[in-house]
């Protein structure tokens, strides 16, 4: 019998995962609000809905032999419910009720067991005092829920905090609270992605690596694999995936962490579904991550995960001058270049920072990566239409 | 701008054609008699109508910025006028008339000095004598036109041939006539996907192998590259270069060659479309050669057609014994396999030797690849359902 799979969200990740399931005619449905949105342009079937509508929810459910979630951000308790019913929901939606709220996911660490920053979760009230009383000059500063893509995460000084403060400024209004969070030191950031079967048996892909600009401290790439010892990256895999199986739902994870200079390894935060950091899989290993979770969901056999070749991907996003209908330019320029692989979200519309989409780039070592990178780089242009 | 291809034929062919243009959304509109066609299980946008319907062919060409098709019994008429209005069609149309009638691309590759068998061509009236004159006493004899698959291709004793004549066999019915051709000797049976972008600008792949079952003598899997020696398999490239640019036309072209134990090398026929003998490439090659045509299609530089990884491909047929629905026994067990990619065509039905899909492995080298292949054929069956 042919399985049709519920998806929450028609985002990009959504639309990744119907092209891997293509070759096996996989079904789909969406479920999401916008018109026109990514994972529309491939499916024809898609339930226009909010993600927070109970209603929209069952009826998705109604019509979908499983569900999953390509963003955090839905209605938990709808699925809860549904799942109640006997609706298989992957992974299980009580993960996204700890990974929703950071407090949780944080406390999740801590009783696990799992290595994971020292932090205090705070109150409106008491945020003042619990910052002066924090041992370090620099922290960093989250608001519990609803932050995505470095929304309401901040690294601040006393200082600085006390300048929003008495500025009443948004960027710390959080109505749900707040971590106050310890700095990593002198940390690379890494992330593995960790697979599950419904038979709760794991696998996880080789580690991942940012490289942040130095200049501007934003994240300018990623590399696969990161270019950490070979112990530090087995270290990093484990860690993750005893994360993950500690969540005891099947799903794809994608585990980020700091690795110290001075060799500790902390898990920073956990995203229930693909991940930026695992695009490069659709092209560099053996089974994607987008097949991976469409085997899961399929309950079929883990893939083969392992590495054919080194990767780095690195996003196209909207520049910061425009807002509207944008081109991609230099575009046959940069097809030239051999091992790069173009994906385009096909979003109508730019707006500063939106990921419009993302470039792979395979290669044999980390300098010939780079080389090709930079020559990308300097060709690619998002500009206005 | 963003630009729409239209397809003439809407077979498991242009869903991968389609599949490999989704990453950067390209759009397509496919001509195809048939609904819920392969390319209908990706594509929204289909025209019902026949491939010799010259209104439903002009309505296809109104619609699309670029023409091409994935098989080749088309209205080639029809083809020829609206590229006469300006329509960019890709392959010219009249690389088809010359590929349609194999009498025509017999004389092709004789006129331009490509190595092909000797052949006679041959009018029903005068059949019988010429096959008495013929000098060897077993020979190929072919349909001129509308041969498909192997249909319309039979290796003959003059004895066999002869009973067929006496009992009016349908096999050996042609109202188009014929062609005579001697027996390649020794032959080990080659193909070579080659690229033409509009700038008549050429690359190839790697020579692929269809290696045959020595027990029934039907084609069993290919193998890329083939087990030839370098040297050989260099000199196949540059004939099969040399044969796709006589015809002076962009495209996508797969050329079928014998080579000889003798080491003579012989062009059999050209396939101006993707091949079964490239699927391979969607997994172990930088460039797959479905990515190769949309380049081409849309006016951008050929991709690099190098080989990551050695590879094998092997055909999903509909068995002797089932009409009808189907289904895919022991998916979950192949799945187990590393390296191993399904790609199933979504065709409700079955009949004998139908394709049904492919299933290609990837491995480091011939015995690795074997040992996969014999593992997969003893799981993969087509069962009734």
């Amino acid at each position: 019998m042919k399985k049709t799979i519920g998806v929450l969200g028609g985002g990009q990740l959504g639309k990744m995962l119907f092209e891997a399931g293509s070759p096996m005619n996989t079904n789909y449905i969406f479920l999401e609000k916008t018109e026109n949105c990514p994972a529309s342009l491939v499916c024809e079937h898609q339930i226009l809905g909010s993600l927070n509508d109970e209603n929209k929810i069952n009826q998705l459910g109604g019509l979908s032999d499983v569900l999953t979630f390509e963003i955090e951000h839905v209605n938990v308790a709808a699925l809860i419910e549904l799942e109640q019913t006997g609706k298989p929901v992957i992974p299980k939606p009580n993960v996204l009720s700890i990974i929703q709220d950071k407090g949780h996911q944080k406390d999740f660490y801590s009783t696990h067991n799992i290595p994971t920053l020292p932090y205090k979760i705070s109150a409106t009230a008491e945020l003042e005092s619990d910052i002066k009383s924090w041992p370090d000059e620099r922290f960093v500063l989250k608001h519990r829920k609803g932050g995505y893509d470095g929304k309401g995460v901040q690294l601040l000084s006393k200082n600085q905090f006390q300048k929003l403060l008495t500025n009443n400024d948004k960027s710390i209004q959080s109505p749900d609270g707040y971590i106050i969070e310890k700095m990593a030191k002198e940390a690379v950031e890494v992330s593995v992605i960790v697979a599950v079967d419904q038979q709760l048996k794991s696998i996880s892909y080789t580690p991942c690596e940012m490289v942040f600009d130095p200049k501007s401290n934003l994240m300018d790439y990623l590399i696969a694999p990161s270019r950490l010892d070979k112990k530090t990256n087995t270290a990093i895999e484990e860690i993750a995936t005893r994360t993950v199986e500690s969540f005891k739902s099947p799903g794809l994870f994608a585990v980020e962490l700091f690795v110290q200079k001075d060799g500790k390894i902390y898990v920073n935060e956990v995203a229930p579904r693909p991940h930026n950091s695992g695009h490069h899989t659709i092209e560099s290993s053996y089974t994607s991550q987008y097949e991976q979770l469409n085997r899961i969901l399929l309950n079929q056999p883990l893939g083969d995960t392992s590495l054919i070749q080194n990767a780095i991907t690195c996003n196209v996003v909207g520049p910061e001058e425009i807002n509207g209908p944008y081109e991609i330019d230099n575009l046959n320029q940069i097809l030239k270049i051999p091992g790069v692989y173009i994906h385009l979200y096909g979003k109508a519309t730019t707006s500063p920072n939106r990921k419009l989409g993302h470039y792979t780039i395979l290669g044999s070592n980390t300098q010939e990566l780079e080389n090709k990178l930079n020559k990308v780089k300097k060709l690619l242009t998002v500009k206005s239409t």
